[in-house]
C-alpha cells in the first residue's frame, strides 16, 4: 500500500463529486458559483517525512504555504487566502512557535496570501496543513495536452532531489551548487507569476505543477489528455551533470525522477512559443521547451542518440 | 504553552487579514466576493489525542467532516465541499483505509457535503484534516449578543464528557445511559439544519459551536459581545445527575467543562422566542432556554439559588 493506493480506494469508496464540481485528482479542487469558480486546494506537511533536518522551522512554516501556492501557479490561479491547520509536538516551546508564526508571516507577504485562521492541536510529530482558496473564471487542467504541443517547464530540474541528498546523506558538492541545490529543497519558489501570465494569455493547453517529479507529471499528462510526450532535451544544466559525476550518481534519476521542485510542467501550441517567450520575459522568468506531444498510448519517451527510451513512471510517492 | 497560547502568539506575530475579510477567531473564516461570502473552515483531528479506545476508524472519519460541519450550522452555513488531507502511520492496511474511505461516505451523504480532494500522507499516527468550504450572504458571528437578549443551546450537555469518562476510565453508567454518552463522543450529531434555520429566519443574534465546552462558548460570546451572561438553568436532563451521582462527579462540572459537544450556543432577542420555539419544531429539533445576557464586564455568572456564582473561563484546551 503506498499513497496511490490509498488514493485509489478513498476514491473509489466516495466517488467523485456530482457534476459541475472539479473531479478528484487534478492539482486543484474547485467549486462553481453564479459567476466563474471558486478555487481550493490543501496540502499536508509532516517533519517526520517531509523536512530534512537542517531545514529551519521558519523555512517549514513558508514551504507549508509555498507548496500550495505552487498549484495554484500550475493552475493559473491567484491565492486569495489560507486557513493553516497546525500539530504541535508536546515539548515544543514559545521559541519555536514564534519561528513558525515567522515563516507564515513571510510567506503571507512574498505569496500576497491572507491568513484567515486555522486550527491548533497536540500530535504526535509537527503536521502542518495548508487549505489556500482562491477565484478564477477557470483552471488549466492535467488534461488539454494535444498532438504537437509543445512541453515546456519552467525552470530547470534536479536540484531538489540533489539538494535532499547533500542534507540527508552528506553527499559532496561544490560550495555554489550545494547553496543553490539546498536553497530547492528549504526555500522553493513557486512559478506563480508565470503560471498567471500564462493562463490569462490562453497559452497553455494543460498544466501541473511538479512536486511529485518531472516524469510522474509528464506520465499525468500525458495520462489525463491520452496523449504520448516525447522529451528529445531534458531540462538541467551543467551543474547537476558536475554534482551527478562527482558522486557517482545517476544525472537522469536527478532529473526525473526527484520531486519537490516546485515548477510548472505545461503544454502549449507551437506556434504560440514566441507569444509565452515574451511573456516569459515580461516578468523575468523563463520558459523552457523539453519535448513535444504525439499521438499514441499515453506514455513518456525520452529521446536518447535519437532513440526512444521509454520513461518509468515514478516519482515521490509516500510509503514507497 | 497551551493552545491559546500558540493561537495567540501566531496571531500575534502574522497580524489580522486586511479589511473585508474575516478576522481570526471565530468559527469560520471567510472571504468577501462581488455577491456575498466564501466560508471556510479547517479542523484537524489527531488521533493521539482526540479519538478514545473504542471509537471506530469510520467514526474516527465521519467525525472529522461533523466537526467542521458543527461550526457551521452554528454561523447558519451550508457547507457546500470538503477537502480531507490525510496522515497515515506506517503499517496501516486496506481494511482500515476502505474504513476510513467508509466514514468519509458515510458523512458525504448525511451531511450533503461533497468530497473535492485532498492530500494523503506518511505521518506518525492518523492525522485528519478537514477543509470545509460553502456560500453565504452573511455569517452569525461570535459577537452581536445584546443586553437583555436570551441566553439558547441547540440541546442538552454533559453526554460527551460523561462519554469520554466511560470510555476513558471504566466509569459505570446505566446501559441507556452509556449508549446516549458514548454516542455523543463517537456519533456527534451537528445541528445544521436548525442553525441555518435560525440564521435565514434572521432570531439570532450571535453563535458559537459548543466544541471547546459550554462554560468556554458562553465567554467567547461574552467576550465578543463586550457583555455579561447569567444563566440560571443549565441544559441537562436528569440522566446526566444521575451518572454523576453514581460516580461521585460534579454535575456543573460535566456540564459546563466538558467539550467536544457539538451543540449551537446563540443569544437572540427575547420577544422572538415564539418564532424561534416554532422554526425549531417544524424541523424537529428543540431549542433550550438556559439564561440572559446582562450589561456589565464580560463574565458568565450562574444562577444557584438565587445566588450569583462565577463560572470559570476554561473548557476543552490541548496541551493542558
Amino acid at each position: 500500500m503506498n499513497e496511490l493506493d490509498i488514493i485509489r480506494i478513498v476514491v473509489e469508496t466516495i466517488g467523485q463529486p456530482k457534476p459541475r464540481f472539479s473531479r478528484i485528482g487534478d492539482d486543484v479542487a474547485y467549486l462553481p458559483t453564479k459567476k466563474g469558480r471558486v478555487v481550493i486546494k490543501s496540502d499536508m506537511l509532516v517533519e517526520k517525512t517531509d523536512v530534512p533536518k537542517g531545514m529551519k522551522l521558519w523555512q517549514v512554516a513558508r514551504k507549508s504555504m509555498a507548496m500550495c501556492v505552487s498549484d495554484f501557479a500550475a493552475k493559473g490561479v491567484i491565492p486569495s487566502a489560507a486557513l493553516i491547520s497546525l500539530g504541535i509536538p508536546r515539548g515544543m516551546g514559545e521559541r519555536e512557535i514564534r519561528e513558525l508564526a515567522k515563516g507564515f508571516k513571510k510567506a503571507k507577504g512574498e505569496f500576497g496570501v491572507e491568513i484567515l485562521g486555522g486550527d491548533t492541536n497536540e500530535a504526535e510529530g509537527l503536521v502542518i496543513d495548508c487549505c489556500m482558496i482562491g477565484f478564477a473564471d477557470a483552471i488549466v487542467e492535467r488534461k488539454g495536452a494535444k498532438p504537437g504541443d509543445l512541453v515546456i517547464t519552467s525552470g530547470f530540474f534536479g536540484y531538489s532531489s540533489s539538494g535532499l541528498k547533500i542534507m540527508l546523506d552528506g553527499l559532496k558538492a561544490e560550495p555554489k551548487f550545494r547553496e543553490r541545490a539546498v536553497s530547492a529543497v528549504v526555500m522553493p519558489q513557486p512559478k506563480l507569476k508565470l503560471g498567471v501570465a500564462l493562463a490569462r494569455n490562453n497559452i497553455i493547453s494543460s498544466s501541473i505543477d511538479s512536486s511529485d517529479g518531472l516524469a510522474f507529471s509528464l506520465y499525468e499528462i500525458a495520462n489525463n489528455g491520452r496523449v504520448g510526450i516525447e522529451i528529445d532535451s531534458l531540462p538541467m544544466m551543467g551543474d547537476v551533470r558536475i554534482f551527478a559525476d562527482m558522486n557517482g550518481l545517476d544525472l537522469n534519476d536527478l532529473v526525473l525522477y526527484g520531486g519537490e521542485e516546485y515548477e510548472i510542467v505545461a503544454t502549449m501550441p507551437a506556434d504560440e512559443l514566441d507569444r509565452a517567450y515574451k511573456v516569459a520575459k515580461r516578468i523575468g522568468e523563463k520558459i523552457i521547451v523539453i519535448g513535444k506531444v504525439i499521438e499514441g498510448i499515453p506514455k513518456v519517451y525520452l529521446l536518447v542518440n535519437g532513440k526512444e527510451v521509454s520513461v518509468e513512471r515514478r516519482g515521490w510517492v509516500h510509503f514507497k
